[in-house]
């Protein structure tokens, strides 16, 4: 039997009062855990924790030492709720230094447009030994410390900078997914499932119900690394539900 | 000087890999965090797990713990995918029963719909001990076991059980906040906003910075449970701004 190849995996710490408050619908989730799917990186858990210097420290030391990569959102501005450096050099036991290529770059950026303050300087802060994650969005980077990344809570900035990553993490082989759906009850199919994904050691299957246009229904979501795997467990769901006269909807409904 | 009144708190797991995988945006979160707001509980952490039974039972152990009350969503449907109640149950050291309410409810609720398969009766599992959440969305309903709340993942089916458990559990005050909002980039701002808040010392101010018709902008947001205390922060907060030539917008942008 080939040993199994090796499973990349990440973490990710929201950290924002705004999601905990439920004033704002988090959206970096879903963007990072698809970016990351694309890198072969599989993304294993998700903490939020409020703007509190402990609760930081302590998910940030607890998930970067148990994952190959940890990402950080929110917290990175030029405010005082913005505490998310000091935090993360307390976790690493450093100094939040200025670095000077941060600094330049916010000057060039606020050179039309007010000229770099006390609190934008704020933005150039990052934990001693940090390289910049270039972010074309706006002048304030983001930051990578080790195996640390350290972006930005507005989800269209912190897109710029997960495009100035793509391609340059070391991952695996990326999760691939299809999808078939059927207007069922999930519970009708049930045992079709189970004993599909056990006939397919390669493979998870997912299942997601929904209620839609007054009718219930399902999709079936299989994932594996081996592309042939999930077209074989596909074909072989497929049979099963249309031997039970399930009309199957290639793509998922 | 008073005693401060005691904080409610509670955490929320998240459980299931279409959250981790990107598939599913979560919307149980804010939702969560909103209604929670309402009942004077303030939610203070979230985790998102995958469906895997070691990592449901280190947060649900540890966040159970820590405070009053805990919030599961999601892995309770009748697949082979759904294992929050059997991962909760090993948490707690206790068996998993069939409970009589629940097949009874499930029996009425099938009994148009082909009848209770042994799938179906999966949905009346509970961890031994627990108390039925009634939902008035689908046939199944969601768990109570001691400080756990066992709800579902799919949000209209969350939100019936939220419903049905409104004004029942013991909370403190409310969190109140009201926001103001400037066009304006929030650094220009930030000494205004941090010696706002330091002269009021019961306040919590969030700035929440946006970029919207081609224009930067800030919400920035006074949290507290004391209603004087906000709008006398908010007051101040308007006049500063004002005394620096920045338009304040009532309610925000």
């Amino acid at each position: 039997m080939d040993t199994p190849a090796r499973i990349w995996t990440a973490a990710l710490v929201i950290i924002g009062d705004e999601i905990l408050s439920g004033r704002t619908q988090d959206k970096n989730i879903a963007q990072i855990a698809s970016w990351l799917n694309v890198q072969g990186i599989r993304l294993k858990e998700v903490r939020v924790v409020a703007d509190d210097q402990d609760a930081i420290v302590e998910a940030v030391n607890l998930l970067r030492a148990r994952n190959d990569y940890l990402f950080t959102t929110g917290g990175i501005g030029p405010t005082h709720d913005d505490i998310t450096v000091d935090a993360i050099a307390v976790a690493l036991g450093v100094d939040v230094v200025v670095h000077p290529r941060a600094k330049m770059a916010l000057e060039g950026y606020y050179e039309s447009r007010g000229g770099l303050t006390e609190a934008r300087l704020r933005m150039a802060r990052v934990p001693e030994g940090s390289e910049l994650i270039e972010n074309r969005m706006s002048g304030a980077p983001g930051i990578r410390h080790g195996n640390i990344f350290i972006m930005a809570g507005v989800p269209h900035i912190t897109a710029g900078m997960l495009e100035s990553l793509t391609g340059k993490l070391e991952g695996g082989l990326p999760l691939l997914s299809r999808q078939v759906g059927c207007w069922v009850a999930e519970s009708e199919v049930a045992d079709i499932l189970r004993a599909t994904e056990k006939a397919h050691d390669a493979c998870q299957i997912g299942s997601y119900p929904f209620f839609r246009e007054g009718r219930v229904g399902a999709n079936f979501v299989v994932r594996s690394t081996d592309a042939d795997a999930v077209d074989s467990c596909i074909a072989d769901l497929k049979a099963a539900l249309e031997k039970h006269e399930h009309a199957v909807i290639e793509g998922g409904i």
